[in-house]
């Protein structure tokens, strides 16, 4: 067994601290990663807030960037050195229609979550990037294309992946409208993603202050969702209008500023149950659609685009000290765009 | 102007009698339509019973067959005597981007509708088809395929269309397992259709007594969804749920149901709120769609291919006198599958 510092919360609520563990000696099919970077979304501070008990210790983490330390025997198309990258799963059933077609995110046997999910082969429960290593399963570690700044890459693994996925499925593209709801962690590569492909792309966002940053990401218009009237001057303006808020919102008017056959895609999951007026959604012919991260073709795919375009996240470093603080900040909406945790230097 | 009787209420919740009115004499564009059947929707009931009373007295009723009785000077492509039929639509703006993509019930302008709308050229309330003549433009009269029943075609042109097009639309087929919530009106022409376009077709009924019929209406397969452990027999079975209930179910067990991507289309629409639990469709990455009736193009395109495999509704068919009583055994759902109204009989 090989010894890990993790950073690992004792209990849901408590402050993630240091905390010695074992990774498992690589199999012959495993890399072992040494985490450099990994990124602070809103899914580790509700893990650490208000995970199962049962799961904790627990450390969080799951978009990292790293360096190949060591690998099983099996690995022939890595190389010790190697900067590498990892996402929100590492491990699936491999056989399902969903497995077969590269959703692995679809697993229908539910994919191994790099943190707080049951390891498939060793049994015992995962524990995440905000350590000093990671042993992971070859299919799911990508190679970082060269170029792409590690800490800026780190949180391409989740908010990258998780905007990317569905602007793809739903055909973001020249000639396509897209409205990015909400200028965050996720919105913020949303724009850059919508803007990569070739689509109008518009920021949805609460916030006068960020007006001019969405523009500098690459929005082509915002809309100030403060003012009521403002949503509604944008009837029937959008193909695709993707929810990165993660709250719940009033859809009503979003929904009326959709093209007809126009989806709204909640890429941030809303805590609580929508409630939905079926005549929104049947006047238009227009959906609501879930979109998990994406499989390992997208992600490859992903990855390349933004090597491509030189997109990476607008990241905010801090030392693995300063990941409760971080943490805290995440939940009051103060940081631009994403806090990054330095695990090492490289 | 022409003296015409309709079926009407005089207020909301009063049973449908006869009344004397005048439709508009046939402008170049027009088809005067003597009408022979008209189908009895759950959008009847709701409007003579709910409807806005300004509207009153009014005569419903959108689904129609009947003959051509005359012609305005421009129309070349009719002639007096040819069996026609009329649906929920009867004018749109003709200029918008749905209108110009044969989407008129799109229009974003709003169609006219059949009854209860204002008429784009004359104003006043539209009257509909439980009436012995309506005056329509040509562009909204479709020719009634040889072959097909006037009585049980009468239906295809709200209840065939409305589960048509969202077939269409979303790919149902050769290779795709489309589910059918709902035996009725709308239900069993949507087995029938989704029969015809080659997919496996699966019945989603609470009733027993109904299984029988489903499978001779079509349906490869039943599921009787009173069970509760039914539904979730059938994880990740369907592409698409087609919902023709019109009743606010808990949709949580049917979009368990899906596969990954997959729609549920809501083609009833229930008269409350939908509350939806978000996870609910971002695992398996599911979509929740609103479908409204459908264009010109698909409308023509639904007739010929119910005259090609002989689809027609399966009808009672009643005496303008008995409206009120179709209209209250609709409520309790006691009707296999749709009632018509004979008008005329030729």
């Amino acid at each position: 067994m090989r010894q890990v510092t993790g950073w690992a919360a004792d209990a849901p609520g408590a402050a993630p601290a240091p905390w010695g563990f074992e990774r498992r000696d690589p199999r012959g099919g495993d890399v072992v990663v040494r985490v450099t970077h990994c990124g602070v979304c809103a899914t580790d501070r509700h893990a650490l807030a208000a995970g199962d008990p049962a799961a904790f210790p627990l450390v969080a983490g799951h978009e990292m960037t790293g360096v190949v330390e060591a690998l099983g025997a099996d690995v022939d198309d890595l190389a010790v050195g190697d900067r590498v990258a990892v996402g929100n799963i590492i491990d699936s059933c491999r056989t399902c229609r969903s497995c077969r077609a590269g959703r692995e995110n679809d697993c229908e046997a539910f994919p191994t979550l790099t943190y707080g999910g049951e390891d498939r082969v060793s049994g015992g429960i995962t524990q995440g990037g905000f350590s000093t290593e990671i042993v992971v399963d070859r299919h799911f570690v990508y190679a970082l294309p060269a170029g792409l700044d590690p800490a800026g890459a780190a949180p391409l693994l989740c908010a990258g992946i998780t905007t990317w996925a569905p602007l793809r499925r739903f055909g973001a593209g020249p000639g396509t409208t897209v409205g990015v709801v909400g200028v965050g962690g996720l919105g913020h590569l949303a724009i850059k993603f919508a803007h990569a492909l070739g689509a109008e792309t518009v920021a949805l966002t609460t916030s006068e202050a960020k007006a001019d940053a969405a523009k500098a990401l690459g929005a082509d218009d915002v809309v100030l969702t403060r003012d009521p009237d403002a949503l509604a001057r944008q009837a029937r303006r959008f193909g695709l209008l993707l929810d990165t808020t993660g709250h719940p919102l009033d859809l009503a008017p979003y929904l009326g500023a959709l093209a007809v056959d126009g989806t709204y895609v909640l890429a941030g999951i809303p805590p609580e149950g929508l409630r939905i007026d079926p005549m929104s959604l049947v006047v238009g012919e227009k959906r609501i659609a879930g979109t998990g991260s994406g499989g390992v073709p997208a992600t490859r795919e992903m990855l390349d685009v933004a090597a491509e375009h030189g997109i990476v996240a607008d990241v905010e470093v801090v030392g693995p000290d300063r990941l409760p603080e971080a943490l805290a900040r995440l939940g009051q909406g103060d940081v631009r765009f994403r806090f990054v945790v330095e695990i090492a230097r490289r």
